[in-house]
């Protein structure tokens, strides 16, 4: 098993090979850093794949980045942060752009950007990393939040597990294009895209807040 | 290992027990249908998570759903699709409602509607089952659309691989409240929430769509 695991890994992170090899339409497949993090950056939530007893595990998570390192959190004793070290992980983050309406079921598909990552997970234990990685998983959300918010307590630190992601290999796949035909194209029959936006809207206030007091600078280009 | 697999199934699909119970936040869990199906039906894009040579993968999938049968499909050659029969198989759904901007970043949280599935995948081979797995994935994307396009050429009916995922249990995790502080909110100090949708634009023609072809009906309702 060790060497199949070892077959499947790219000499570099960011080099097509093995398990991270765009297999299915390769024009698709990116493999630079600044396709896959602009895919990364740009995504809430990613949904980590993790092997528990035996079987996989598909789990909707936040998540952090500083460089090529992949932070994620969670309570220390949930299923995933409490994990052996060095267990291979995998994580996936999918923007949906638009839905292709084709002439055909089968020509019908997405506009999308996903990203595929396969790694290591290993529990970060050093407290000042540990809060390095919930600053990165916090700005990643809400840029410039960290400064503004009181600093955890350490019952809180406590009770926080660290997953660090260390990539093995990674690809992007984008599909950024019209209604695709493999034929000449009926021009009286109608086919095209339905834009699909993620669309945040202004911050509104919690009813335990003061009406006095200021929108914080860090929120105010949302949802403007 | 068969055993400790057998031990996290729960006795029905949609109760509590073994590897679907929410563990954390408990009260945020839930198991009947209406919740979980409520969902998936919601959704675009299911993460699903396979055992590929030893190795957790997390794909993003379109999906559709008749009852308590999910289709999954794809290029009949692609990693998922050409598994063996009746492999453990995974998938989230996951939709952001809101981000929560908590007073900390402790207390920062999304609020989210969130489905995990835990089953087993086999092939689908009957071609009439196919077509109907077909028709439940794109209905699920573009309700009404199936009836108005083309039907598949033979050829791409072969080229598609279609799964079946067997649900042996499955949750909904959802979060729908407001920002919570563990002790007296200070009401000088802003908390709130940003709305988050997933927002469809009306559907924009494809340049070799004549001027005068209208929209087909079942893409009205879209970007109203």
């Amino acid at each position: 098993m060790v060497r199949k695991l070892e077959k499947q890994i790219p000499t570099s992170p960011f080099e097509p090979g093995g398990i991270n090899r765009v297999r299915q339409i390769k024009e698709r497949g990116h493999y630079d850093r600044e396709a896959i993090f602009g895919v990364l950056d740009a995504g809430l939530i990613a949904h980590v794949a993790v092997i528990d007893e035996g079987r996989p595990v598909a789990i909707p998570m936040i998540y952090g980045r500083d460089g090529d390192r992949i932070f994620l959190h969670g309570h220390r004793k949930s299923r995933l942060i409490s994990r052996d070290h060095r267990e291979p992980i995998s994580m996936a983050v999918t923007l949906v752009d638009g839905i292709i309406v084709a002439r055909s079921a089968f020509e019908s598909s997405m506009n999308y950007r996903s990203v595929v990552i396969h790694g290591k997970a290993f529990t970060v234990q050093d407290d000042e990393e540990r809060l390095h990685a919930l600053r990165c998983i916090t700005e990643h959300t809400l840029p410039g939040r960290w400064d503004e918010v009181r600093g955890p307590f350490p019952k809180e630190v406590k009770a926080t597990g660290i997953i660090e992601v260390e990539i093995d290999a990674a690809s992007a796949k984008l599909r950024q294009a019209p209604v695709y035909d493999d034929y000449e194209p009926d021009p009286k029959v109608w086919a095209g895209i339905i834009p699909v936006v993620t669309a945040f809207g202004a911050p509104i206030p919690d009813k335990t807040v003061d009406a006095n007091v200021p929108v914080p600078a860090s929120l105010r280009c949302w949802g403007r």
